[in-house]
């Protein structure tokens, strides 16, 4: 049965923290649990062509680096560790980046290695429940190699550009492709902030009309998953400045400008999950604000009529005594006056008067 | 209807998050929802002679920019995307630059072009809520280009001192300008504290005569609006840093000083959101106390009542029991005797009187 | 009528938060709100002898320059721009400088002109709240000239070992005259933080006898003059730092051993104020504490009243039950018991007996 | 008795703060308390061969180190100084570096000596509550050597891959040896983690279902064991940050790329401690919501009983008293109506039922 | 009579918060409030030999200093100015110096003079209360002086390994004498420590068995006294730092690995006081669980009872009604049956055990 999604997300279910047990040898590849099996698709084009087409045999993929300008490779799936080694071996990957490809709770970061730059990022995902999955990029002067997690991405509009030649993305090399890629990761986290948005609007509507426990865990999931979220993306603002700083060979100086805009959208996400979060702990006050004021109401009716009735209690209990008049001209003579009754109700109907002033006076009750 | 502005700010209401879907082709323009349709004005000057002008076609900017030393063309409302990439083509503008300008979310910032600086920064304003609005500027050595995202702002003072030939602003040049108008945008911040300073002030005297749910929420309301003045303001410092350290071609040695007083500026009023963002916290905790003192203050009455009623209850309680007198001397003989009434009433008066003289040392009533 | 001192401390109070308009020229001169009318003194001396007289007119002032070699020129009240513009025009201070020192709210600063250094500080003042007054502070290599925003400051002992020959500070140039007047204004923040530290152990005294809404506003304004402080203090480190470090040709190496030690001296005010902050945090905890323990009496008064009477109550409500014993020897046979009455009296009395120990368990009355 | 692992952690209970005495001198040698007897273990091997033996007498090791290409040096137990000083001796050893060995508390440092590297560092243990044991170690061009607290630990995996030559583990120098032993001491947190998030969803469950005073300390141990483990992690960071960087003649340049990637578990184990602290945090806000809404309910089910049952009483009461009907025909006429009790019944069905309706539109009584 | 020591520390209960009124010359020596007239011994030693004399006058130090190679001069008590000037002119101390020496608050710091270092430091004490004791520091080329607040210090193991010639103190300079004093100075924070820790534990005690508002003062106090520790010790790291790296000639190479040493130990000592001070806040939290639980408890105790009696009560009191049967068969016939009495017995029982079973199922009775 499915964990209620406001409890606290618990980071073991999906995968084990580290991919390996401890001490075991490096570079050791092991598949991510419930790990699809990998689908490999290739998009090669120049300024004129284009082919697109899914390999069944890693081994395939050369042909298409010798003969095109610019290669995309992706793999969807990392289920079957010999797939991913043949194509390791096919790009000259270092057997430590093969591991960090298929540990798919890597933090993002860039590498340098001598063929391409290696590059581990987080794409957005959120359904019901922010989920990002983990994409591998390798750059290299007629590649762009990915790796990802499952099937379905935010990539396809990337795609069809390529498709359709809008704009400048046929006639520019890997490292604008490269670009194009990562950018719309990072741009695929505003709908992800849009839908978290409104999350916060539906728990603040709950908190004032109906709070509950549960809506205190729904509050810190949400805090949580702004702070996952927040991890997922404020390492990437490292990863462009690194691209667009430490001069790599297989990035054009053109490409630049377009990686300093992308970094500007990282620190706005960045910026927007803080203040998500700083909402959310808000919201956490004015859950146990709306909760006193319950208790407040709940008491505030207990002792109006709690305090309305004990007097007139009393007074039938005093009338209600069997002292006998017939002993002494003392013993409760107000039983045998002629009025004796209408006096008694009269006297409860103006205590009862004077105590609904008192809580008028207090605010207690409505004007 | 209008949500209530207390409310949690939705940052999606006025405009998405992003303009563009992620994976869109990098420097496509689109127009910001509800965005009003641009107006052209132009006021050219030097020491001796100032037009002023209202333009219609984007291309008659370049008369101006050719005849007079120093132009100021103002661009309210960005309605129109095709206006807007006429003026960009007039002015050589980067695709991407122009993005941002149309992108009315966008970090303050400063970049730096061949041809001219490009400041993007937020002007206050504040219409029962703190509601920024973008102005983008272009710096060259003959012109100053802005836009902003509707009409009305508070440059009207800067294009006074223009009229009336006030102050140095008619003999200096575009980076003048240029600092008058960022200045201008900058002081605007202060009439915003101000009235922020009334309504916490408000908002204390809510909380100390009638706290209720909806004060948390502008308690709340009032530290995020602190929160959001701070992130348009604080980034604005690099851009008086930048402007003043990094040695733009376009900017004078002279207008430094002036540059180093705005940033002055800037750093205040930072300090100030920082302050009242303390105040509002502090709210939250006289809040807290508020209520759980009406709590005490409720609790305290039941008590009282409580307490005074329930013993005499008893005592009245007591003799309406029907023990028959007559089968024994000791069932109930107070019932008939001469002094049997009073003595009861006595024993309930002494009993009330050591109650009260009990609540009186405990502090619970009024000395 | 005046505001209670622990309402929210209102910025706008004593003068706007900005001296200008937005938009307005820099430069233009406006006396902050309530200013008193500037006096002029001189004190002017050299190792054998002084002269301390007032004058009326700026003017003079120049005679005292040329004949002596250190003048000390201090102005009290700023509420004449146009003497302020003649002191200026005297000593030739820029502009921007003059608005800085008659913007009484301004952040602790140095700033070098090319004639003299210009230093704004803050004095501190206690009149029941902290009420920082500025102080600008222009050095040169023949004079120190003074703007305070009203008479009376804690300057006195520096001119008393002036006028005694007490020390060295006769001997030394202008830059000592500037450190131990910098110096006295620092040390001026210990008496505060002494007055301080008797109203946090008088507020402490407050919680645990007698805490009240009041009380907490009371916590609030303690900590925010602290932040106040603090904020008035720190910056002023940046102003020794400077002039230690950064060889200005008017300050003698000497010196620099002296400013040091100011600086310790501000390090230790910035730690106690801190420190003090931390004390008033607290004290809202034992705030909370203290009312939840009153709460947690009153509930217990109650809770130990409302169970000891209820079941006797009851008790005495069955033996006032109206059941026929004539009609049945199952009704109610007590009441014509022989021990009846005394029956039910000593039922009640073991209740009693009872609950009194069941409490004593609980610890809720006392042993 | 052993005090149960949730309250606070008392650092003295294994080992004194200290080792030594204050003002002792330095490098005197004391065996931590409880320490068992050392048990040295040697692994010498080539690409070839390998011996792996237990030896009595610590002279005995020179005999590995000057026959094998790398000997690792295994010391299990700390409990005789003896011992420790004679290995010290055979290898050289500072006398504070085998003073820190001893100090069972050291904090995770990298010293370099002429000889050797010395490496302080923290292994995971986890038996009911988090138990950092620590690991000394010594890299030299020819061997490692390793100090444990007790016998037991995580490097099995190491010992087995050099037992059967798989990796590259044998082919290679005491360097990649002594990444090889640090590398599982870091991944050995995972597991530590993975037992930390079950706790924490357990306390979950138990704030949800029955939260007592206890739960809290829980939820406190568990924040304060993450900062411990935290501590434990984090500075490791900059021993491998040294060893990389630092250039060190003992390690070669191709463990380099070996070190960064135990570098990066580091900065995830800090994350993961980090983000488990958070969620701790989170579920002290539960914990109190989850009490007070305890508390709400209790109040709700007192308000509804004494609300409801309060007024019939009173109206019971009424008809209690014993006003004579004979001597008016204003006392109490209802006694002697023939649908009197009725009435008297059926107002206090309409009194419940009213009741009803308000507590129902309230929401305190389910729909 | 004597503060308790959970109350807040005053800061000016010793000492006022600045030795000097603000605007005194620098260098005026006053002596603190209370304090002890000074007592001076030598301790002058070669490898070979060593004296220890107690001294009635400063001058007979210059005699140890020229015929020692090591002199350690202590002055306990600064009692008296005179002595202390005395002792300032043997040593050519500069004014300020002197004057820190009598500033018992002063900050943690190093200086260098021509002649010697100068080394401000705080020793722990503890005697119910965390009360440092400043120790002042001056280490030449021959010698080694040290100022103390009062009698009795932590350094007489020093003094014991120079007695018995224990260690390699005897054979070194006054660089290894000072290194041996501040590490005594540093190791005596360990043992304050442990009762720190013992304190905490019993805290948590108290506040598990009988928390009351005094408990969170007490609270409040240890954890402000860990700030106070941590402010004490933090600022010596950057002394050790400045020793080791500033490269002072007066401070041997071979000192450099032992200062080190010392300096880790501050960083655990700070580390340590950091988490006592989780500890102490995490208390903090388990005491407002713990006093609302209580006010659970009494709820729950109010609400069964009440809710218990409050049914049966109204049974009663309807049964107590005075309806006269014999003018109508619906008026109460049931006090005239034969079972009647029984009847109502029962109806009572029966609520009591339904209202049981449902408080079972609530959980609010133990099952």
């Amino acid at each position: 049965m499915k964990r209620p999604s406001w409890r606290i997300p618990i980071f073991s279910r999906k995968a084990p923290l580290s991919p390996l047990p401890p001490g075991a040898s490096p570079g050791t590849l092991t598949a991510p649990a419930d790990a699809s099996p990998p689908r490999i698709t290739v998009l090669a084009y120049d300024a004129e062509q284009m082919v697109e087409e899914e390999l069944d045999d890693p081994a395939a993929i050369s042909d298409y680096l010798e003969s095109w300008p610019v290669s995309w490779i992706n793999i969807d799936g990392l289920g079957d560790t010999t797939v991913v080694e043949q194509v390791g071996s096919v790009f000259g990957i270092h057997p430590l980046a093969l591991e960090d490809v298929l540990n798919i709770r890597h933090r993002p970061k860039i590498e340098e290695y001598d063929e391409h730059i290696f590059v581990v990022t987080r794409m957005a995902g959120f359904d019901d429940q922010f989920e990002p999955e983990q994409v591998s990029l390798f750059l290299s002067s007629n590649y762009v190699l990915t790796f990802q997690e499952r099937q379905g991405d935010c990539l396809e509009p990337v795609r069809n550009r390529l498709r359709t030649k809008k704009g400048k993305i046929r006639q520019r090399g890997p490292d604008y492709l490269a670009y194009a890629v990562l950018d719309a990761v990072v741009d695929g986290y505003f709908p992800v902030l849009e839908q978290m948005s409104e999350r916060l609007e539906e728990l603040e509507d709950e908190i004032l009309r109906n709070p509950k426990t549960e809506t205190v865990a729904r509050i810190q999931g949400a805090r949580h998953e702004m702070l996952t979220l927040r991890r997922s993306v404020a390492p990437q603002r490292e990863i462009f400045n690194s691209m667009v700083r430490d001069g790599h060979d297989v990035i054009g100086e053109e490409v630049g400008v377009y990686l300093r805009d992308t970094q500007d959208h990282v620190i706005r996400i960045v910026e927007i999950a803080e203040s998500y979060r700083e909402v959310a702990s808000g919201l956490m006050d004015l859950y146990m604000s709306s909760v006193s004021n319950r208790m407040n109401d709940i008491m505030k009716v207990l002792t109006i009529m709690a305090t309305m009735f004990i007097p007139l209690t009393f007074v039938a209990g005093i009338y209600g005594m069997n002292f006998d008049p017939d002993v002494s001209p003392f013993n409760m003579p107000e039983l045998r006056w002629f009025w004796g009754y209408p006096f008694a109700l009269g006297l409860m109907v103006v205590m009862t008067v004077g105590l609904l002033v008192y809580f008028r006076r207090k605010g207690w009750i409505g004007s």
